[in-house]
């Protein structure tokens, strides 16, 4: 199987409102909640997919219980680990007249060394049956910074592979533990390596230790730089849309390619693919499977970092 | 004592973000949450004051129970009736650079008819030692949208007092019930009245049942219609600040007055004064107490409608 780590799972909540007034009041007109954080949208794509797939991470209070509930509904395997403290949710305004969207991250509960200790028996136990390990997303408060190398070296003792999606210094102190991916997307590359050209950002990294770096760059698809060699992938066509869960469903390919042993080409294809299917859904962790079938032929996928023109 | 009831009780959620900007993703930094809600807020104040107060009205689920623990722990009597549903949240969304807030406001869940039997229960049990019964903000959905009047009756047949702080057909349909005072703002007064001059608006609540009408117009205080004449009473200075919760401490200040049977110019006094210095004070329910004292003696109340040149 493969297991998505979410530590800061959250209750994401969506505020539908006429119109964003900054500096006004707003009655929400309708609102609902669901179970979210990058780890738990790559699982939804994975399960939807047909990938036999775990979630684990962190929930507390009564928002860890909504998120166990919605993880129960969509029918996705829950080995979240209790904590003490409050889950955190995530607000998202959305406007009926603009299509877009303004987010509030919760920073999330914190983390106790004796909880961190807790997580990491129930990842042991859960590791020696995962063929990949996804780690997604934001730490919440009191997770050690270096938690993403931790479990990327304990997966790799155990033969699993790893997709690391993160930044800044979870994803630096990740990088050198040699984690198979990392996936960072254009600005968090920058951020993390401070190179603006995301070649010159994902050779930092590959030196630092990832083994390959999947950098996806919006519309543009993605660049991959790996030991077999450099690739750009381009979605046949511009999409518009929800463009929230179109990194996590290219964090599933991934996932999904490494764990089928795919080519490159092929893994690449079939990220990008997903990925513009994913702008099209409303929905983070969700995805039109038609319009996915219809781009992956169409994938431009072609050696070297130069995009088509 | 006075009883408040807020019907639609919610957890006031803050997010402190370094600048709001729409369509963006934004790291909420800091976030606190406590019990609030109108009812809530003239509780606190009243309370601040020493008068005996209890609060009554809904809480249910998870955050019901962070509201009831929230009011705990500011000493406030807590008579709320639970319920299935969970309580709504308020997101309050304060930025570091500016000194205004952006609000959004759940809207609450749903109430059963059974709940609201449930609630009159209660209500009944509370009213006969109420000698001031305030009814302050939105209905939760399923509510009967003849709530505030039929506890205004209610309340009439035990002797309480009553103060309506309410808007639209809620406040319609309890003015007729003939509470003592309704509290609307400029803006509530002429979405109620379709009148946009505060005298004429208040005139016709007047002819539609309420014995005193009692309009906040912001920094121009208040405009008082009543059996005993017609007042303004003016802030002796502008204040500047959050005037969220200035509202909540001029209703506080008509109960305590109705309550300790004051004459209305020195009910209006004060309450000019206690909500100039609600304004001072960051969060609703609070006020600075010595800047109260100080603003009291200065307050212009004056004869008629017309306001101070």
């Amino acid at each position: 199987m493969i297991l998505t780590v979410t530590l800061n799972a959250a209750l994401d909540t969506t505020y539908h409102v006429d119109r964003l007034v900054p500096n006004s009041s707003h009655r929400v007109k309708e609102m609902h909640g669901r179970a979210g954080g990058k780890g738990v949208n790559v699982a939804r794509v994975l399960h939807t997919l047909g990938h036999p797939v775990v979630v684990t991470g962190f929930a507390g209070g009564a928002t860890g219980a909504a998120v166990r509930a919605d993880l129960a509904r969509a029918g996705l395997a829950d080995a979240l680990v209790d904590l003490a403290g409050e889950s955190r949710r995530t607000v998202t305004v959305v406007c009926a007249a603009e299509g877009d969207a303004t987010v509030f991250n919760e920073p999330g509960p914190h983390v106790a060394e004796e909880d961190w200790r807790r997580f990491l028996a129930r990842f042991a136990a859960l590791v020696p049956d995962a063929a990949v390990v996804v780690l997604s997303g934001s730490l919440p408060p009191g997770t050690p910074v270096g938690a993403y190398a931790d479990l990327t070296r304990i997966a790799a003792e155990h033969g699993a592979r790893t997709v690391v999606d993160a930044e800044g210094e979870p994803l630096r102190l990740a990088v050198a533990a040699r984690p198979d991916v990392v996936k960072p997307n254009a600005a968090e590359l920058r951020a993390t390596t401070g190179e603006a050209d995301p070649d010159a950002g994902a050779a930092l990294l590959r030196a630092a230790g990832a083994r390959a770096v999947v950098a996806s760059l919006g519309a543009a698809g993605v660049l991959a730089v790996t030991d077999e060699g450099t690739w750009r992938a381009t979605p046949p066509e511009r999409v518009a849309g929800n463009p929230t869960g179109a990194g996590d469903a290219c964090v599933a390919a991934l996932a999904a390619g490494l764990r089928d042993g795919l080519a490159w080409p092929e893994v690449l294809r079939a990220a990008v693919a997903l990925s513009a299917a994913a702008v099209l859904h409303p929905v983070a962790g969700g995805f039109d499977d038609r319009a996915r079938r219809r781009f992956l032929p169409d994938v431009d996928v072609r050696p070297g970092s130069g995009s088509p023109t």
